[in-house]
């Protein structure tokens, strides 16, 4: 009703609604250099409607604080703001207010994001039985990170099936794409009972729903839904495209917890709005603590921790 | 209903919320030298509860996103948690949610807040013919950075007189303390039809009021109350005290439009919540602008930017 502009923006709600916040800072989480001001504004937006997603909500209405050094260009704000507003109309989220502070140093995008809901889907609501699923694939946002930091960009990969590689890798990291939506949907038809977004990436968030549920979980290795082009481009570097799948951050998935029984629903409801879903795993009576199933013998499985400069 | 440590919080809201953002970046909004770090939670908070009673609006939600260099000892967390939770505890507000992110150099707090709002106070409202009215007395706090950046600090003013000054307008600084459930109450009443909180200074701010509400006005210089702290202060130094309270910023009173006919009313509302309360001028018919009235004729009053480090 009121935009921005004014001391607060004043918006309709309902009579739940779900807050999140979310800062996306220069040299830690992103650099100016790796793709457009544009792009930075999606993921700014994109990471927070994760959340409300993953709480079973529908975002509505954003604020957006900027700290900017004062050097900074007014072509980035101008660039940002058009990723935010492009995002903003592709999720239904009106950006109604916002705030900017000069600062000396890094770049520092936050967006706060309330959104409505009618049925929440907690993080503590895993019961030993159910099973674990998650969304898209995994590890390509991680990969992205590194190809980035080897100084590739989108648009200029290598050529090949390789450089197909690598440009999907990039946009993972660039311009994340939580599945939007399916969240909500599986909260409001009672399918599933709890879900996480995968920031940290699976092993770490697995084991966080785990700690808020009382429950232990196992991951079975072989139906970790690996994204094909990190895999390919992991294979070929000897490297372990599991552990990336594993341990890798901002994916932006959902994992989510759900009685067997509700399995087939699910499939049904994720093929009907176009996400890929994966039986991976599955909760069980004990400490919180996650096992891997694969070999002759399940192996304990302990998150690392995902860095992104690999400093402290 | 569900607090920090999920994706999101969900909170009951009713039909209309208000939604603001403030940051508070260390080297441009405070240093850690000045003051506690629950202080800083303090004024983290109140800078945003100011932006909701400016509206109309009854604070009920805040968010918290943090960016820390590494090496931040966690005391400072738990000072700063400190001074949230007590200001949050004085205002009604829960703290619901956060975020914590690495940064390389200067701390900043941002907080979002949602309030409920039933009849909002826009900066829109005022028209020729109303009153122009602020609450509590200005440039103390404008004088409390002054004092903080010469060394001074809470607890080690000068002696006497002179040191009760100080310390006055350093409070001012680090503990802000808008009147809260005023803009509300006058809104509800229909007393008041605009409203801006003052953090950017009087004639800022007053020129905010004009541009976004098509009218001129004009403040009458021996009207203005002028801190009688910073008063004492600033002309024992040869400065000139209505300067600091005409462009002096973050003293977070309020600046409101009204008829002439609402204010006896106003006063009465003022007096039963402890806020003192005086009419500064008025709107007039004209373009967007200020004029000051003391002398023979009018001057034309030119709002000089608020900057807390002097710096461009």
């Amino acid at each position: 009703m009121v935009g921005i502009g004014d001391d607060a923006a004043a918006v309709e709600t309902g009579a739940l609604s779900l807050i999140t916040t979310d800062s996306l800072v220069e040299g830690v989480h992103f650099r100016r250099s790796w793709g457009s001001d544009a792009l930075l504004g999606r993921k700014a937006l994109s990471v927070n409607l994760s959340d409300i997603d993953a709480m079973g909500g529908q975002p509505r209405y954003a604020t957006v604080s900027l700290c900017l050094p004062s050097e900074t260009p007014l072509a980035f704000v101008d660039g940002l703001y058009d990723g935010l507003l492009q995002r903003g109309g592709e999720a239904g989220v009106q950006i109604v207010g916002g705030n900017l502070s000069r600062t000396h140093d890094a770049i520092v995008v936050d967006v706060a994001l309330i959104g409505q809901a009618d049925t929440i889907l907690p993080r503590n609501g895993a019961r030993p039985g159910h099973v674990a699923l998650v969304t898209g694939t995994l590890g390509a946002a991680t990969l992205g990170v590194r190809l980035l930091d080897e100084g590739k960009r989108l648009g200029a990969p290598s050529g090949g099936a390789g450089g197909a590689h690598e440009e999907r890798c990039i946009r993972a990291q660039l311009d994340p794409a939580p599945p939007l939506g399916f969240g909500r949907a599986a909260a409001q038809a009672g399918l599933a009972h709890a879900a996480i977004d995968l920031s940290d990436g699976l092993s770490g968030d697995l084991l966080t729903v785990c700690q808020e549920s009382g429950a232990a979980a196992w991951v079975d290795a072989a139906a970790v839904p690996i994204d094909a082009a990190a895999k390919a481009i992991e294979e070929g570097r000897g490297g372990d495209p599991l552990a990336l799948a594993l341990h890798g951050g901002e994916d932006y998935q959902l994992l989510l917890a759900a009685p067997p029984e509700a399995v087939t629903r699910l499939r049904q409801l994720a093929a009907r709005l176009k996400v890929a879903l994966t039986v991976i795993g599955g909760f069980s009576e004990g400490e919180p603590a996650l096992s891997l199933r694969g070999g002759a013998a399940d192996t304990p499985l302990v998150p690392r921790s995902h860095e992104h400069f690999g400093g402290g």
